[in-house]
């Protein structure tokens, strides 16, 4: 049996996502497809609008077979922590090939990209390290460190100043370290630029578009032509149920941990640096906003992503002892299948190198405590009806 | 010019109060009142119904000349902690008596149980560490000490097992360990039993049964009799803008930083001891309601009181290490004055032994920091509208 694996948030599932499942499975012949998919927080440093059971069950409607949780301290981390995870699992689950979505849209030049570092190693590191020393944000730099390597050369190589491009670099290259036998592929991602917040007219928007469409028009109604029928019909259910989870309604819980933890124990969070501690103590003081405390804190070091990831390092308790103990993936969290991902899974199951955990209290393991603990947080943060915590002990996988 | 000290909750402040208030003053023959208010926070481990100002205002309008505040480290303490901060803090202000409500009414009870407790130190600590072996809480451990050293005398003493009583005792002992020239003078009570919670007809009604009213008819209409005209319009506008603060509407700040420091870290907080942690965890995992949370974690070994000052110290992070720093007052706070009561400042200001607080800013101090810190995560508590933080830094003492 083939089995095929990608890497996915899913936040919501739409029909761009569709279309890259479906070709995933086409272009590979694959019997099935498993999804590696972040739980409630993501990388951008967010909550994801609805919870991952939700998102989960718009996976296996949508055509992934298998949906296995990307533990938090790998869904919340910057782009090589964040492959690394995903793909030592994808791995793990002895698939033959992964796919991502690109800009670039075919594998070459991302082979040629890492053939490049590799045999530049140190001066693309020495420019890293120059970068940063001018203080400019670690995606900058990493920037600045590529153009150093690549601007006499005639091959052709990614352009990662994309973001898919970016991820997908750091697939091939954790895929590389780990001597992974995976064949990597790459489809072109379609419809509308990652970053671009305005909806099309056609049927393809991206979950960014989506999700400024839904919370700048309090409503999901007008997405609906840019998703799977039954991935809306599970956006509007938790909608009704519980309202879209985001950084605004989790502001008051932050803000509160803020003040109470004082900037001196804010230090043990992990991400926390340089003294950044004091400006959010500062605009936790005075800002009674998400949006008033962001534009408070924002800084030319961190791009607003790396200081979303600390704040949601913040409001979960994620602390610097906690992330030394995790550095690889120490489990396969299964959060839902269908029939063909169960006899697969059935197939693989003796030869698995890490244990499989369909029910959470049978592993006692850092990593997996921090995923439960930040569902529990995350739905602190659903103001009606009065939340139900413990969902990870409660939920079994999904099976449809 | 003389002065006479009172130590005062004001949750809220109503005709018993008001009747207090004008005795201390008739038999002292006063100029001065000076009532040291607890702030936020108060001492049976529950937030005041309205902010600290609202009830300084209460207290001036009802005959109070200063009103200092009562750090956090002594106001949410134990009897003998919460005596201790008081007593040396009317001492520092140059009080010629000390005057506080009790159910016995005369001093001399008072006088003959300090005598005969120091007399008979070693049967009475004996005593209350075999009760406290026997796994009862520490106020009954106390009551079997006393019983333990007055059962076969026949001097009067006072009754230890009124509420009241207690504190009183604890004023008189803790005059007496400073050696204060300060005479006290204790008042009958009047009207309802401190802890009956049913309004009684005519115009007293204790401050337990005035916030039951309010809380069980969701409105202060009814106890608009019991309070001085002033005392009620103030308790109405806070109403109207922020509702009344309560361990309900703090429940979900509080469940959250139970979730968020998980059992290990619970045990860095003050009074937290004993493996309580852990029954608290459990109880925040399953609790949607702050009653459902005190049901399920109440025990024989503590009174409901002492679970409340935990569930205090876990709400403001009031850690182990931070109390530690703080075993005396260090500041006299003024919340508010009356024109009398300036002129009495004015007279004692150049010998006062601790420095003088009239803004925060000016004295960095890990008491006044808790009490900064208190303030904050109490309005966090306040839904609507938005709350403003950092009051303690931009409320100046309040002057009528």
């Amino acid at each position: 049996m083939i089995a095929t694996g990608i890497v996915v948030e899913y936040n919501p599932f739409h029909n761009g996502h569709l279309f890259h499942l479906q070709e995933a499975k086409r272009q590979t012949d694959a019997d099935t497809i498993i999804a590696v998919m972040s739980g409630n927080f993501l990388q951008r440093g967010e909550p994801a609008i609805v919870d991952k059971w939700t998102r989960t069950r718009m996976a296996l409607a949508g055509g992934a077979d298998l949906v296995i949780e990307l533990p938090y301290a790998f869904a919340t981390a910057h782009a090589p922590q964040f492959a690394k995870g995903a793909i030592q699992l994808l791995d793990a689950l002895y698939c033959s090939y992964f796919c991502f979505g690109s800009e670039e849209g075919s594998i070459a030049p991302f082979t040629n990209s890492l053939t490049l570092i590799s045999t530049q190693q140190q001066l693309y590191e020495s420019a890293i390290k120059e970068a940063m020393r001018e203080g400019i944000s670690y995606p900058n730099a990493l920037r600045k460190g590529y153009e150093a390597i690549s601007h006499d050369t005639s091959i052709d190589l990614a352009d990662l100043s994309e973001p898919n491009n970016i991820l997908g670099f750091h697939y091939m290259q954790a895929a590389n370290d780990i001597h992974s036998s995976m064949i990597p592929l790459t489809i072109e991602r379609i419809g509308t630029h990652y970053h671009d917040p305005a909806l099309p007219a056609d049927s393809v928007a991206s979950a960014t578009s989506i999700r400024k469409s839904i919370f700048t028009n309090e409503s999901a109604e007008d997405v609906q032509p840019f998703m799977p029928p039954t991935s809306y019909r599970l956006l509007k259910n938790w909608e009704d149920l519980n309202g879209f989870q985001s950084w605004d309604a989790l502001y008051p819980l932050l803000r509160y941990s803020i003040l109470r933890e004082e900037p001196e124990r804010l230090t043990e969070i992990a991400d926390i640096r340089e003294g950044i501690e004091f400006s959010f103590f500062r605009a936790a003081k005075e800002q009674t906003t998400f949006q008033g405390f962001m534009q408070a804190v924002k800084s030319k070091r961190y791009t607003w992503t790396s200081i979303q990831r600390m704040l949601v390092h913040i409001l979960t308790g994620y602390r610097k002892a906690t992330r030394e103990q995790i550095t690889d993936p120490s489990y396969i969290r299964l959060l839902g299948m269908t029939e063909s991902g169960r006899c697969y899974l059935r197939s693989i199951k003796k030869q698995l190198p890490l244990p499989l955990v369909s029910r959470v209290a049978s592993l006692s393991d850092p990593s997996l405590l921090m995923d439960i603990k930040s569902t529990d947080i995350y739905m602190s943060g659903i103001q009606s009806p009065a939340p139900t915590l413990g969902q990870d002990y409660r939920t079994p996988p999904i099976f449809v």
